[in-house]
C-alpha cells in the first residue's frame, strides 16, 4: 500500500529521495519554499537549478504550503540544511501527529549549539514522538541516485522499528538500504566527512598528489572516530557506510561541492568568493566551525579540522597550514589510533557488543 | 653516515624506493636481472620501462651480480613479485650477514602456500636473522615519490629496533615513515587491497558510479580486516595506511594496474589477454587466488574474493558475479561489521592493547 510522504526541502537531494520513494509507488508530496521552482516541478517535472538535466516521477507533487504538504503524512521526510532544521520543526511541530515517523538526511551539525540534527529535532517534540526519529545516511550522490545507479545507504534510530519501517519504505533494487543502531556515530561521520572533503580539495588545489590525499583520509577517519567515541558512537559505525564510505564517495567524487569548494580555496581563493560562486550551502564550512567547538569543549585532538578552521576562519595560508598539519604527525602509527588504545573505548566497546540489537 | 643498502628488484617500486635512499644520502645498489636495464640505468639513469619519463640519482649503482650487489650491505630490500621471494631468498642466503636487516616491500602471498612474505623469509633464514626482517608498507605510488610528492608509509617488524633502523634509513621530508608493530596486518592489508583494486576496476568497467564504488571499498576493507584478525592482526592496523590507506590510493588512482586490469575485464575482456597487454604483473590475480584458498581453510566469509575468483579462475561473468554480490548483502549492517562483535575478536583486542610496544 503507499504511504503518505512529505518531503521537507527541494534541494538536489530532497529532490532525489523524493524520486526514489515515488519509483517504490509511495505517494510524495515535496515542499518548497519557492513559487517558482514548485511551478516547474509539477509543470515541467524538473528541478534545473538543483538537478540539471534529470526529470522527477510525474506523481510527485510539489507544495509551497507546509500545512497542505505534510497534511495525513505518516511520514516526514526533512532535508534542510542543518542551520534551518530548529525553525522548520517549530514550523511543522503544531500540525504533526504523533504516530508520523520523522526522517531526516541532512548531513550537518547545528551552527551555535554545535547539536546532532536529530538532537535538535527531539527538542523540539513533545511526547513519544521522539521515538520516531530516524536519520538516514550513506555515501548517495543525489545525481547518480537519480540515474538508478546501484546505492547503499543506512537508516539508524534508537528506536529499532521506526528504523525498519524507513527501510521498508526507501528499499528497492538499485536503492539498498540497511539499518544500524547508533544514531550518533551515523550522524557524527556524515556530517564530519565534509570537513575532510574541504581538506582534500583544498590539497587538491595545492597540486598535492594520490598518496597525500589517501595520508589525510586515513588520518581524517581516525580523527572523526576520535571525537564520535567520545560524544558516544560506536567506533564500528565508521568503518561502515555512513563513515567511510561516505567519506569515500565525498572525497573522490566530481559531484561533491564540498570537494570542489575546498579546491577553489587552495587555489587562493577567498571563502566569501568562494560561497558566492558556489550559489549553494557549502556545509562543510559551517561543519568545520560547529565541530571545531566542539573539538575544544570535549578536549579531543583534531588536527585537520583545526587546520582547515585556521584557513577559513583565521586567514591562514592553505600552503602553511598543511605544512604544520604535517609537521604535527608522530612517529609511531598506534599513537594515530589512540582512541582505540583507550580504556574508555573499551567500555564502549563492551557496551556496544552487548547492545540492545545484538540478538534482536 | 652513508648506509650500505642493496635493493633487489628494479621495477617502478624499487627503482622509486632506491631514489629515496639517494636522496637521503646511502649508497644504493639497485639490482636487475636484465643486462640491459642494467647498461640503462647506469648509463642513462632512467629506467624507461617501469618509470617512464623519470631519472634515477646518479649515484644509484645497478648490479646484475647478486653477490657484488649485496657485498657488505647492512639493508637488503626486496621489491620482488610475491612469487618470486622463496627463490631470491635461497641466491642471497649463502652470503648473507647474520646483521644485515631484510626489508620487503612486495605487496602480495605466496602462490601454492598462502603464505605472507615474512613468513617466506624467516622460512628461508636461520639463526637471529628472522629478528631482522621488516615490512615497508602503505600507500604509495612509485611514480609520485619519484616527483618527490609528500607520501606517508608503515615499517612493521616483530621487533622494534629493527623497525626504527629502517625508518632512520628512509624518512625525509616528502617520506614519512611511522612504525607499526603489527606485521601480519601490514602485510595482510597491503597484499589484498589489490583484490579490492581489482574489483573496483571491474565496476568501473562495468559502468557503475560512485555511490556504488564507496560501497564496494566499505565492505572490501571489512572483509580484509576479518580475514586478518582471523590471521591474528590487530583490526587496528586496517584502519592505518597500510590498511585503509592503501586501499584508498590504489582504488582510485590513474596509476594503478590493478584498477586497469578489473576496468579491462568488466568491459569484457580475457584474464590471459588482460595480463599479456599489461606486460607487468598484476599481483592482484595472484593475490584472489591465493586468498580464495586461504579464506575457505580459515572458513571466513569473503563474498567480494569469492566474487572476484569467479570472475579470474571460473569464467563467471563480471556483471553476474557482481549481481550475486549485491543479493547476499544483509539487511542489517552490523551483521556485515560482525568480525568486530565477535568474543575472538575481543580477546585478540585484549592482546593488541596490552601489546609490547603500548608502553615502549
Amino acid at each position: 500500500m503507499a504511504e503518505k510522504v512529505a518531503v521537507i526541502g527541494a534541494g538536489s537531494w530532497g529532490s532525489a529521495l523524493a524520486s526514489v520513494l515515488a519509483d517504490n509507488g509511495q505517494d510524495v508530496r515535496l515542499w518548497t519554499r519557492r513559487e517558482d521552482q514548485a511551478e516547474e516541478m509539477n509543470q515541467h517535472h524538473t528541478n534545473e537549478h538543483y538537478l540539471p538535466g534529470f526529470h522527477l516521477p510525474g506523481t510527485v507533487q510539489a507544495f509551497t504550503d507546509l500545512r497542505t504538504c505534510t497534511e495525513d503524512a505518516g511520514y516526514i521526510l526533512l532535508v534542510v540544511p542543518a542551520k534551518a532544521v530548529r525553525e522548520m520543526m517549530k514550523d511543522l511541530r503544531s500540525f504533526l501527529s504523533e504516530e508520523a515517523v520523522l526522517i531526516h538526511a541532512s548531513k550537518g551539525i547545528e551552527p551555535g549549539t554545535s547539536k546532532r540534527i536529530s538532537e535538535v529535532m527531539e527538542e523540539e517534540l513533545t511526547g513519544t514522538a521522539a521515538n520516531h526519529i530516524v536519520v538516514l545516511s550513506g555515501p548517495s550522490h543525489a545525481e547518480e541516485v537519480c540515474e538508478k545507479q546501484p546505492t547503499t545507504v543506512t537508516v539508524s534510530s534508537s528506536h529499532k522499528p521506526s528504523a525498519e519501517k524507513v527501510q521498508g519504505l526507501f528499499m528497492n533494487n538499485y536503492f539498498r538500504v540497511y539499518t544500524n543502531q547508533d544514531i550518533i556515530g551515523v550522524e557524527i561521520g556524515g556530517a564530519l566527512k565534509n570537513i575532510i572533503a574541504l581538506g582534500i580539495g583544498m590539497t587538491d588545489g595545492l597540486g598535492f598528489g594520490d598518496n597525500a590525499k589517501a595520508a589525510f583520509m586515513t588520518r581524517g577517519l581516525a580523527e572523526i572516530s576520535r571525537l564520535g567515541v567520545t560524544l558516544g558512537a560506536s567506533p564500528l559505525t565508521f568503518n561502515g557506510l555512513s563513515g567511510l564510505g561516505d567519506l569515500i564517495v565525498t572525497c573522490f567524487s566530481r559531484h561533491s561541492r564540498n570537494r570542489r569548494a575546498g579546491d577553489k580555496l587552495g587555489r587562493g581563493a577567498h571563502l566569501d568568493d568562494v560561497l558566492e560562486e558556489m550559489g549553494m550551502v557549502v556545509e562543510g564550512v559551517r561543519t568545520t566551525k560547529a565541530v571545531h567547538g566542539l573539538a575544544q569543549a570535549q578536549n579531543v585532538e583534531m588536527p585537520i579540522t583545526e587546520a582547515l578552521y585556521d584557513v577559513l576562519f583565521e586567514g591562514t595560508k592553505p600552503e602553511e597550514s598543511v605544512r604544520q598539519l604535517m609537521a604535527r604527525e608522530r612517529k609511531h602509527e598506534e599513537e594515530n589510533m589512540s582512541l582505540l588504545l583507550d580504556p574508555d573505548f573499551q567500555r564502549k566497546w563492551d557496551d556496544t557488543s552487548q547492545g540492545p540489537w545484538t540478538n534482536g
